[in-house]
């Protein structure tokens, strides 16, 4: 009891506690990779610590496919669980809130309040549905440098993301050179080969052969749930280890002693994979699961430039780079191919394979020894 | 011109040439191990080479997941494509037609001409959908067994199989020792753990949630071919090495020189994914997927003994055991587990892991390497 209350005590000292998202809107339109025009944009972003008189002490934290702007503490004291990154972002935290002004922003293409495919379209009064033009990541970064200006925040301390969001801050320390001064690239990679383009386009496809994606204009009506939750579950499979996948549940049956030969699911795996799609499906829309995935399979760190060292050439913050050793969705040679081409640029970088049985999700959750690491890189720049 | 119609004379010469699949009905009931029984039942089966005289020179060749009987030759001149094993089966090939009597049987549960959901359920007069009962990996060596005793072969000299062929191989070897003197087990494993599991589960969710499934009773009306196409496009991404795909598509583009930034497949690793899923709805049942996947999971070898060693106690044959370095479906340490518990049980046992890039397909495309071990071992027994 005693126990449990001091942990709670310390939690409540160090969280971030309650908080609320916010909202920017620019009715200027935001021209696009692809030549399009958006307008107008709205973006959610939440914020923890305080922008200092300088406002040189601001982190910038991109979220991953499935995330959003809630990235730390709660909405309303009741909620069950805190945002996303919360283990790294508080009083003493990796990204210390006593000392730094943390930002995160829905990327645009999104679902959690940042205008996606499930916002309303100027030009017909109803949601875009497909008629959304195809953001990338250059596109989710420019809009987020939008927010930059407008909150008088010339040079970020620190970009930081894991898997999508470290492309992301990859893309803003390419080709906002001068605004950033270290960027944390944790378990991501330059861009996507053949495999990791192969399950997002198994996801894609069970969605939009959903017979209720009818062509993407299904809002007001049913939902490709079923879709959407098949690529969930592909999705989240490489996520997993085998090894984390084994230890957790290796045939274990989710209620009877027996198989019961059926074909309905029996084993633990099963169920909870079942419940990974359920769980999604009430959280996320299907398009901007197309829209998002397609941006990570486009995405090129080194389109545009005679070669990845090139594009490294152009960035000037230092670089801290972290690949997870049971990853195998970007597993370390992704990081290292990172990593030598920005030495071989000239960057200034630091590289650290964690040895974990995580897999991808390592990012998410390997906290404790992530802490240490972004928290030293970030006082050092 | 010349090396081309030299190379076509060789085929001729060792090729098993035009084969037909032959059919085996039984009206008396199998037994399953659900205590269900099935009848009638049907085995479609091929057979290539002769059986001599004392009928003991009978290999048994089992077929993996989405394979069936016809694993050499063709059925017409005019087929664009030999059975599924055809480089390995002929005169002077792995099993070599010239002194051996090869026998191939599509499974019970299937969907290529044995006893499966799609067969007419006598109670109803209409196929009997998922009415079918769950079958297993014992329930189809079982029916293969009958097979042998109505063609008078009492002893298999091999009987052989990679993958879902390769616990069929294990399980004959075990529950009918008496009946064959070398199993060959080739990229397999003794049972599925969570990641087997959890990609199957995937599929099968996939096939269920088409709302053309229509609880498995979908003959005579639309089939519900999108959620078969997402089931095979995932269970071929486990067949595939990430190195394989890479090298093969990379992120390469279908048709244009650039990205055209839309919702639309545009890499050719799609593309083939696509042509993957398609091509399986032309010549598979849905239903049958799900029932060999659930037979595929719920397949222990150690079911029934006190431990996999136990189980191999009770085989007497000699066992050729192969994996292949980058299958990731059924990793060497299958293999490795498979000939650790077998040399345990006092077995006469081989094991080799051939470096392949090819994935688990390797079991099927890495046959020159695989002639000269399967022959040796055959000719030893």
């Amino acid at each position: 009891m005693v126990a449990t209350l001091s942990v709670e005590l310390e939690t409540l000292n160090t969280d971030v506690g309650i908080v609320q998202t916010h909202y920017a809107t620019w009715e200027e339109p935001l021209r696009l990779q692809n030549g399009a025009e958006l307008a107008p944009i709205t973006l959610a972003y939440e914020t923890y610590g305080t922008l200092n008189e300088r406002r040189d002490n601001a982190l910038l934290v991109m979220h991953a496919l499935s995330g959003d702007a809630h990235a730390a503490g709660r909405h309303a004291p009741t909620d069950r669980k805190p945002g996303w990154w919360n283990d790294m972002i508080g009083s003493g935290r990796a990204f210390d809130t006593d000392r730094y002004f943390v930002l995160c922003v829905n990327v645009i293409g999104g679902c959690q309040g940042s205008t996606g495919p499930s916002s309303i379209n100027p030009a017909t009064g109803q949601p875009y549905g497909s008629d959304f033009p195809v953001v990338t990541i250059q596109d989710m970064v420019a809009a987020q440098v939008r927010l930059l200006d407008r909150l008088g925040i010339d040079t970020l301390r620190a970009v930081i993301g894991g898997s999508m969001g470290g492309m992301q801050a990859l893309e803003l320390a390419i080709n906002y050179p001068e605004r950033v001064k270290l960027a944390v690239l944790l378990a991501t990679a330059a861009r996507h080969g053949a495999q990791q383009i192969a399950f997002n386009h198994i996801g894609r496809q069970a969605i939009m052969t959903d017979a209720n994606w009818r062509g993407g204009h299904y809002y007001g009506g049913p939902v490709p749930w079923a879709g959407l939750a098949a690529a969930r579950m592909v999705g989240h499979m490489t996520y997993l280890s085998e090894e984390r996948l084994q230890w957790r549940f290796g045939r274990n049956l989710q209620t009877q002693e027996q198989p019961g030969f059926s074909l309905e699911p029996e084993f633990a795996v099963e169920s909870y994979l079942n419940y990974q799609g359920r769980s999604f499906v009430d959280r996320f829309d299907p398009n901007s699961y197309l829209y998002i995935t397609k941006a990570l399979d486009y995405y090129d760190a080194s389109a545009g430039y005679e070669s990845l060292i090139a594009a490294f050439g152009r960035a000037q913050a230092r670089f801290l780079i972290a690949s997870f050793s049971s990853d195998w969705l970007y597993p370390p040679r992704e990081s290292q191919t990172l990593t030598a081409a920005a030495q071989a640029a000239g960057r200034d970088v630091e590289y650290v394979e964690l040895d974990s049985v995580l897999g991808h999700d390592a990012f998410l959750l390997e906290y404790e020894r992530l802490t240490p690491l972004i928290a030293d890189a970030i006082a050092s720049v």
